[in-house]
């Protein structure tokens, strides 16, 4: 049986692991290193004796490691994929032990721009190095091993998570046995990257930024509401704008028609979505995990995309959502395609749905199945 | 025989029309008015005894009258449509009286908020009241009024302009022979208005705004900027940039790779729109005509779409282009088929193109034809 409520109610706690020493540096794609890494990351469900049933979920640009439950039983939202994870979930806790790190380069408790650095007692800025979707693996597999685990069932993720899952299992093609990868693509392809840009130097243009040193404050929240605004845009469909929002207005007072303020629902829309994110996000992060995206080459440093992806050893699944804008569909299919040119064993899914790229935190009634029947296949 | 090539130079010459007194104001679709109006525009080619072979032609968001031509032989650039206007070619100025006219709320010699406000002396900014499609084809009816002109031959635009002709077409029926409508809409759809927003809030960001009081400097350019390259990616495609761009990098030095500086072209790209249209356009123009797009429902103030394009008695021709993804083709579809169903004269052609939006402007050898020959087909 598939259950997708939340049926249970699920307590993760976060927990926070440490790395690094100036004698023991960790060193990054760029060639520059920290002297420490801190992890902060949630699990659910058991860790077996084998220590062979651990399910790693990678979470998206603005997600968290609050994948699954509640950290107490009075917060209001549950993780972003709850309801696939659980106890006779998609992501059976009963079975799986789910793990899921907040991302290097992020502001949720793993180290990025807004951490301090040890050299100075002040946070990094924009002194923090450029990392990359490698890096954030590379820092996965430290937290992986400190936890005495050494081989993944499946890792799994949607968007930029979707673009670690593949890392994952190009980079460290012997741990990984399931990969499951959602509307994400293997290299960002050039309009991503101008949807990026566009963000950041709105963030950038905010006299708040100050070159990134506006710690303490929140900085340019002027700017990460407009980053955000793009983005949600994105997130969305056209269809699904046109669904919900038409060119339905804030207010029926035809004298508020002529206005400049927000009139249109989907103004409004955009607005509230900038400022939620200022809320809870740091706009320096902003930068430094949307370029990671943008330098994000699975096959970087290999011959070609079939050298990289040729290295994989897991059976891989694919799901494009039929309306995304951000990561068309072709881009999942490209990477099925090179992997099936390559011999492996790798499934295509489309999720057909007028979310747009939301669809992967939305259409779990056909994520879910999809993901269970996948897990139960023989490796 | 089809010319598109700039065989023949044609130099246009700028001319104003002002109207307007306050006892005689222009009274505006919100309410307001406009004590004085000036309306910049260009002519080519020769108005006959009947005053009959007139042809307006409409310009985008941030185009001008000058649709053909050089103002002179040393200009480097011709008009945005020279390749479809001149001398034998199809908007044929050997038979045909071309007229274009800046739109009232922009910033090429046409009243807007940067034109001074004759109540206080100072440019009006954001006192500008909101202008509407609707007002600008008012505008222009003035305009052809004035040079005793009453009947159209054919209007015709791409984006912004086409928004102008359907307007046209349902405001004066009389008047309007044939209308030419080109990658636009009836009514703005959310995910438009959503990037048009997005570009406002930018603009009404950057603290050199003001709230619109920077005159005579350039006020926000920074954020002007960002809207621009917000716009850019939107009269593009994915398929566009794929092929133009891909992940190509502005500089093959390795050690650049990680750096936040424009590191792909697709970036500089971008920049470079950004600072171009700094260079030549008013930030608060574009609020003000972003805003005009954003209220543009050709059935405002009427029951219905069917009950506002059931007024047209031209022949329309519309076009949409394969890869819009700001004006999609079903919404030109859309409007194909309610004429139809109002058993209006409607047909539809689609630009097979992959240069997204900007194919109004691009192609040229597809375009051209099928103006001629709708042009030439009896009304």
């Amino acid at each position: 049986m598939f259950i997708h409520k939340n049926s249970q109610e699920v307590i993760t706690r976060p927990e926070t692991f440490s790395f690094g020493a100036k004698a023991d540096p960790f060193l990054l794609e760029n060639g520059e290193q920290l002297t420490r890494v801190d992890v902060t990351y949630e699990t659910c469900g058991t860790l077996n004796p084998a220590r062979d049933n651990v399910i790693l979920i990678e979470h998206a640009l603005t997600g968290s490691a609050q994948c699954a439950g509640k950290h107490s039983p009075e917060e209001k939202t549950v993780g972003w994929w709850d309801p696939l994870i659980g106890p006779g979930k998609a992501f059976d806790t009963g079975k799986y032990f789910i793990v899921c790190a907040n991302v290097l380069g992020g502001c949720y408790g793993t180290t990025g721009p807004a951490s301090i650095n040890p050299e100075t007692g002040e946070p990094y800025g924009m002194d923090f190095p450029t990392v990359t979707i490698r890096d954030m693996v590379k820092v996965q597999k430290k937290l992986l091993e400190h936890l005495g685990i050494s081989k993944l069932k499946a890792v799994a993720g949607g968007s930029m998570g979707g673009m670690q899952v593949l890392e994952w299992a190009v980079t460290y093609p012997e741990w990984v046995e399931k990969a499951i990868c959602i509307a994400a693509s293997g290299w960002l392809y050039p309009q991503a990257i101008a949807f990026n840009e566009v963000g950041r130097r709105a963030i950038m243009i905010d006299p708040k930024w100050q070159g990134g040193r506006y710690y303490p404050g929140k900085g340019p929240v002027d700017g990460l509401a407009v980053a955000r605004m793009i983005g949600t845009i994105t997130y969305k469909s056209d269809e699904s704008m046109n669904h919900r929002f038409g060119r339905k207005l804030c207010s029926e007072d035809p004298g508020r028609y002529f206005c400049f303020d927000e009139q249109f629902e989907v103004e409004s829309y955009l607005h509230y979505h900038g400022s939620a994110l200022v809320k809870r996000f740091d706009a320096n992060c902003y930068l430094y995990l949307t370029k990671a995206m943008d330098l994000h080459d699975v096959s970087y440093g290999y011959d070609s995309h079939e050298a990289a992806l040729s290295r994989i050893q897991a059976g891989v699944l694919v799901m494009g959502i039929s309306s995304d804008i951000l990561f068309p569909t072709y881009q999942q299919k490209e990477i099925v395609e090179i992997l099936r040119k390559c011999a492996k064993k790798a499934q295509y899914f489309e999720l057909n749905s007028p979310h747009g790229h939301d669809g992967f935190l939305i259409e779990f009634e056909q994520i879910g199945p999809v993901i269970q029947r996948f897990l139960n296949l023989p490796s």
